[in-house]
């Protein structure tokens, strides 16, 4: 699995000593997420973005449908497996039936690999499995692997969905919704994870970091440190519309009231870094209409191609709400010299290890979400997902627990942020 | 770890239909323990010993205070780990301090190696842990490994134990108790697991193996299995005195019971092995006062040496009550031909894997838990502990997840007797 990428930076001070300090208040941190993992149960999946700035860690995005489980370093598969035990005992214990509905990426192998190892530790787990497709027809796929993936025709009886003659107790969401929730999936009796409002179409990452900020502040306060070492500073501007220049002042000034933050907390920590923010959707995912901003400015003077570039996202969905975030410069970089960020998955509240997203041609203070990324699994997770307090904290296995710390933070966030859905829904 | 041992039998035909039973019926099995354990929190841990007769695969042993976790498995590491924090968070979520109190074995090094290993589980699963002996003094302990151990000045202030300044809120027991509870441990207002209940001196067998017996009728009928198959026949004598001869009739009409129960299931499944019975103290561990008995009247006959090591139980406890258990053979047998019997370790409702308990100078049809015995982690857990619908039923990881099924119902069992417990004393 090779080594873990090394953190070319010479700005590690600072986060040795948040690593060295995460470590040593591991006890007061894991008593603290299990207590509000007991006031608010977590989502069943996700995987955390992380930048590690050196001086700062702090998730970026949280994805409620995760795919990559097929890159996980399948020598772990037991605790993976263990994992969904555990969500299922503590909050589905009578769940025997489960349909899977993936993404309709049905030439990704790569994506087609995720589904089938995702379904394979479902069935691990002790859950009878069917894997359909929202568009409907059975189809058996070839997967790069040599295996096959099987689809069943999905077919919806009154407030039912089936596979078949396979009745689901539950249908757990692998396809993020961004194109909207399709009319085959509303009013259904059968549980559904993630929940509909999980969905791109209608879930907003400001709503998801303002949690995670009030969670930073909570943990914060707990083990003593300054929020903004794990939280990335964001403002949002509602009512966007690049193609007809709508908004821009207020890009503009959201866009360097957010620089400006940075550059006090830079100047605070005597950080010489450039200040930069990433804009993109506040709704959707996938790296389309993500751009790095050095000034407020640079908004005035979008060229067509940009403009055309940020005015959509997945899907072909208009951009209206723009999400305006700190930029965290990643530091870590493979062997080959190639920027990296870490990706951590978990089930519920159970870390399962990550991998590093890699990008040849992209820059440590640019999104490495986009075409030309590539995943490598490199020592994460080898040694674990616990830290040990008697090697130093840049141990890898105490890099990965900060990892594992920041994650299930943006993951509690994602735990509140369903609590408001359920709330609205209720409403 | 070498290969599994292999089933040096020619009866294995119903066994591999009781794998293959198992494996069919996993998601039924699964979705049984998870509703159970809703209702039936597990023990925080526990060890089973299990004999696998090829025609059988039975439980004879369950031990809520279990040692040999040095014996595991170090590349599981993390399963274990996450085992400790599930059980923390679904029943223990504030908990930051805990003493473990081991026995008082301080020159066993294998014993001490345990301790230290679950005092390192229990911290990487992020509690503040202390080690200190029942006798009270300070202490540092070397260690077979090289590493030391240390014990705390163990003291009593009002109705708290403390280990120095440190004040923990969970009392862990790896001391079975087999000399009664000491006072020092009467009384207190921390929570103490195992309950003091849990204790060999007051702890029954007979108990344990009545609840045992019911759940698997109730798992029997989950799956359509005749329970047998799981189960060990059993009876008792109360009032026994080995050095007195009182009670004979009384074990001689008991024996001869069981060992015609067993002969007619041996003649209903057409199997040629001789039935024998197992009788040892009802309360009590450590094999000790342990003997293999074919007929009802070798106890008209024991000769001194046999009444005396019958008569007293570890720590020199006389026995009264007797437990008269179907024997079952063992018919693993490791590469070099010795007799070999699966150990199964779990933290709560998780199976983390286990090893097998080895003996070269006894038979299929003995106690193989006695001086002489020693463990070898062979195979077990490194394919993880979860089946494989596409292998063979004798494949390891199958015939580790039927391991799994069986130790798991013996921990519910176990779990049952906790639950009588505190009914008895709240009344």
């Amino acid at each position: 699995m090779g080594t873990a990428p090394r953190l070319a930076t010479d700005r590690v001070e600072a986060l040795l000593s948040l690593e060295q300090h995460l470590i040593t208040e591991q006890c007061a941190i894991e008593r603290w997420f299990r207590c509000q993992w007991q006031k608010t149960p977590p989502p069943f999946y996700a995987s955390v973005d992380l930048r590690n700035a050196g001086f700062k860690l702090a998730p970026i995005d949280t994805n409620l449908f995760p795919a990559g489980f097929n890159n996980l370093n399948p020598e772990y598969a037991p605790l993976y497996v263990s994992a969904v035990q555990h969500y299922l005992a503590q909050y589905h214990p009578g769940l025997e039936r489960v349909l899977l509905l993936p993404e309709n990426h049905t030439r990704n192998g790569f994506y087609l690999e995720n589904v089938a190892r995702l379904a394979e530790l479902l069935e691990q787990a002790g859950l009878n499995v069917r894997v359909a497709s929202l568009r409907g027809e059975a189809q058996e796929l070839e997967l790069p692997s040599g295996g096959r993936l099987r689809l069943e025709a999905l077919e919806r009886h009154g407030d039912h969905l089936q596979a078949g003659d396979f009745l689901p107790e539950l249908i757990l969401l692998n396809n993020d919704l961004s194109g909207g929730t399709p009319p085959l999936l509303e009013g259904l009796a059968q549980t559904i994870l993630p929940p509909l409002a999980a969905g791109w179409r209608t879930r907003r990452k400001s709503q998801h970091f303002a949690h995670y900020r009030r969670l930073a502040q909570e943990l914060g306060e707990v083990i003593d440190i300054d929020p903004w070492l794990i939280d990335p500073i964001f403002r949002r501007c509602q009512g966007i519309d690049f193609m007809r220049a709508e908004g821009r002042d207020c890009l503009v000034a959201n866009v360097n009231a957010v620089l400006d933050a940075i550059r006090e907390r830079y100047a605070h920590y005597g950080i010489q870094a450039r200040p930069f923010v990433i804009v993109k959707a506040d709704a959707g995912t996938y790296g389309m209409g993500v751009m790095t901003a050095y000034s407020g400015e640079e908004f005035l003077e979008l060229n067509r191609k940009a403009r055309t570039r940020m005015a959509k996202s997945k899907e072909g969905l208009p951009v209206s709400d723009v999400f305006i975030q700190e930029g965290v410069y990643t530091y870590e970089r493979t062997a080959e010299n190639a920027v990296a960020e870490p990706v951590v998955y978990l089930v519920g509240q159970q870390v399962l290890g990550g991998f590093y997203r890699v990008h040849r041609e992209r820059g440590e203070d640019e999104n490495l979400n986009a075409p030309g990324a590539h995943f490598e699994p490199m020592a994460f997770a080898e040694t674990g997902v616990n830290p040990c307090r008697n090697s130093p904290p840049d141990a890898p296995i105490n890099r990965y627990y900060a990892y594992g710390v920041i994650a299930r933070l943006a993951v509690m966030a994602a735990a509140r942020e369903a609590r408001d859905w359920s709330t609205q829904s209720r409403a």
